[in-house]
């Protein structure tokens, strides 16, 4: 199959098109140091390469003129929402122009009876709801950013609510997508479900820009429940806190959320958001339905957990009770890098079968221990999906070495046990050798066909999944 | 972008291969004329179209080794399954190798404590549903016919549960796929959800053997729900029972089932089945969930369905009711069929956002009646995707014509509404100029791209999806 383009930097066609664009965008072109610096990589240990230059577009006409000029001089694109994924996702080992989409932040429509609606990529999920919930609906997905749903899109997002609600792939009607040449496309109509060729949809869910920029996404929504209760359960270790989520799962209960936390994340929660929760391995859940339903499932779980030893069990409707503890969970990213100031926070995302979760929670915990890193995890446990957060010292080339060595054997057991490197994070620069490994030269030679297909000069994105 | 490989016999090329398939697979090699045409077309109006010989398959290494052959001579290769598609998608306009996977029947794994399994391509749904009963699990996507799930997989299916589990879009975890040159991939891991790079296993999830053919297929399951009760409702008009659906679906009541049947229908169903519902528009439902959780969803859908003019709604939790329910929806369609004796039935598949549901099917009622046609409806009308078939006197050449009239009318309406023309039935040969209208020629050109990257010699299934 024909060989993804090679990348080197095309001074001249950058500095063509670093022109025309200034021309054309006046103060909506920008070339400055630190707006570079910051729409290049900002996130973990991830070199920052920095575009050339950032454009603020307000219309798929505008992406649409951005890609073309840069399709007529070989010039990398790099789309941008946010700027908080986490695998080196906006950076621009080549150079080129970064495309920022954060003013294209409308919701263009809300369809309330079919329970969907519209977006500019630039809408933020929190930015959503708030629009949202005059009219009882809500998007469920909540990666631990406010990030842009067009971002969420590109990088296969998920979070809390997916173990109930599913991930972007699930959520994501339709797309309009500017294509590597500057054209337009639809990938698929309104319909909830439809059999019409290729599904184009999911396939630009997870390409991270480089198969095409998104500009406008149909979201599927959810009416609120007219029931919602918080809980949380404290277990004497991770393994008996695994295998409670392993129990909900197989007992086929129809939790929102079930969040695992151990126990220096807790200390961390406690410390940040003035909590006093018992410094053990934590669950924390959610459940929607009716009344009486969420009473129900509260229930269950309760007795599942008792027998992994579960104590401690509370369950609230209380919206401010409810909305503390979830702080407490989003607010953990930050908590973990407060337990050792000066750090950087390296998150690891694997996400294995829901069978080896306790065995492969308790292993990571155990092998950092001896590789004498501090490693807090938390996880979307009931995916099968966990987070080692690697607080490091990068001053110290050593614990830097140790650090690889875990995640390269964090991510080999997942692949092992039938699992993947990136359960919610995606490839992006970080985990390109890790996807081979995953799923081996064929699937990656298909995807490096498709690439080659809709982007023969490799202008999309490049460097990014595939090897380059 | 470059252009798929026009459809031409390559009369030399199909000669030397069934030279060799005769010699390495014996009597599993078969060119008598009744079997070719069995594995040609034989559902709906489109023409037979026969291969030039039938292969059946016993493994993956089988596979690969017809595909190879194949390849080097540039001769197509049809998979075949159960042959119950109803676009024309086991066709061979330029002749080939049919490929069929019945004797690729077993069950290779079942992870109960992860819900899934893997199984071969031939395994069919009831076979594999019988397999897993005394489990406690069972795989809910439901087509009319007891289908091949490689053939499910190959054209999105869906069926009665879809409301409820999705279709094989949301239950297919990975597969392995045989390329175009033989090589063999496998689309991702087990876990639950992943970001790790292009989604393979969505892009050849209703690609219909035209990108590869399924070999391994891993399914998500669900555990057998606590509490099934099966309930019908009948109203006095069609657009009253689609307004209760929409009702139903926007009130967010998660029904497991909700199928519109119209007048005609149940009338038909009652002389096949010895029934003796009343004859107007009805439908028939199922709420799957804990005891207390399904009398709920029960009492709640006849408090919708009261406010829509709905009468004689029963609500049962008898397996033997429920059964003889169930049976007489899957055998609508012979019900149907034998309205007319002597007829050919012709389905229809548009697929619209749920609010224009009772608009689109009043209007396709109104419709039929205006070109004088027979066109009873069934739909799975919590998805807004609904069924006209039409019931065809083929010798009757102005008939067909309004027949004709009718479909592209329809498909346009449903096209119209920003819905589909195909919600689950696949592309196949007979949607393609609908394809083309639904999503444009960019997406479309998106498709070819793909096809011509992944198969140069358009030897995969040829002149399906796309135009050629």
């Amino acid at each position: 199959m024909t060989q993804i383009t090679t990348l080197t930097r095309n001074e001249d066609g950058i500095g063509t098109v670093l022109g025309v664009l200034k021309q054309s965008f006046g103060e909506r072109f920008q070339t400055g140091q630190s707006i570079r610096e910051q729409h290049g990589h900002t996130t973990t240990w991830i070199e920052n390469q920095m575009p050339d230059g950032v454009v603020f577009a307000r219309s798929t006409e505008e992406v649409s003129e951005v890609v073309k000029l840069c399709a007529a001089h070989k010039v990398p694109v790099i789309p941008y929402g946010t700027g908080t994924s986490l695998e080196g996702h906006v950076n621009a080992p080549a150079g080129g122009i970064s495309v920022d989409l954060s003013q294209m932040d409308k919701v263009l429509a809300v369809n309330a009876g079919d329970l969907d609606c519209r977006v500019q990529p630039g809408v933020t999920r929190e930015a959503l709801n708030t629009y949202l919930r005059d009219q009882g609906l809500f998007f469920p997905i909540d990666p631990g950013a406010n990030a842009s749903l067009g971002g969420m899109t590109a990088t296969r997002a998920s979070g809390t609510n997916a173990v109930r609600y599913g991930t972007m792939k699930d959520n994501v009607l339709s797309l309009e997508v500017v294509l590597a040449d500057g054209r337009v496309m639809r990938t698929a109509s309104r319909a909830r479900k439809s059999s019409a060729g290729y599904d184009l949809t999911r396939l630009m869910v997870g390409s991270e820009g480089t198969l095409g920029l998104i500009t406008e996404i149909t979201l599927r929504l959810q009416g609120i429940p007219e029931a919602i209760s918080a809980a949380r359960c404290s277990f004497p270790t991770l393994e008996a806190a695994s295998r409670a989520v392993m129990a909900t799962i197989q007992y086929g209960l129809p939790v929102a959320r079930i969040e695992l936390l151990d126990a220096l994340v807790v200390k961390a929660v406690n410390a940040y958001s003035g909590l006093s929760l018992p410094e053990t391995p934590l669950l924390l859940l959610e459940f929607h339905g009716s009344e009486a339903g969420v009473a129900e499932q509260a229930e269950t779980f309760g007795m599942l957990a008792e027998e992994e030893g579960g104590t401690g069990y509370e369950a609230t409707g209380s919206l401010e009770e409810r909305n503390k503890l979830w702080q407490a969970r989003h607010d953990a990213y930050w908590a973990m890098v407060a337990l050792r100031p000066g750090c950087k926070a390296v998150a690891t995302d694997v996400c294995v079968p829901i069978s080896r979760l306790a065995e492969a929670v308790a292993a990571s915990d155990a092998k950092a221990r001896e590789l004498g890193l501090i490693a807090p995890v938390v996880g979307h446990a009931g995916d099968g999906n966990f987070h080692a957060s690697l607080l490091l010292d990068m001053a110290d080339a050593d614990e830097v070495e140790r650090a690889e060595t875990f995640i390269g054997w964090l991510n080999d057991m997942a692949i092992g046990m039938d699992g993947t490197c990136t359960g919610e994070h995606g490839v992006g620069q970080g985990k390109r050798p890790y996807l081979l490994r995953e799923l081996g030269p064929e699937a990656v030679g298909v995807m490096g066909a498709i690439k080659v297909a809709l982007d023969p000069d490799n202008i999309l994105n490049p460097g990014k999944i595939l090897p380059a």
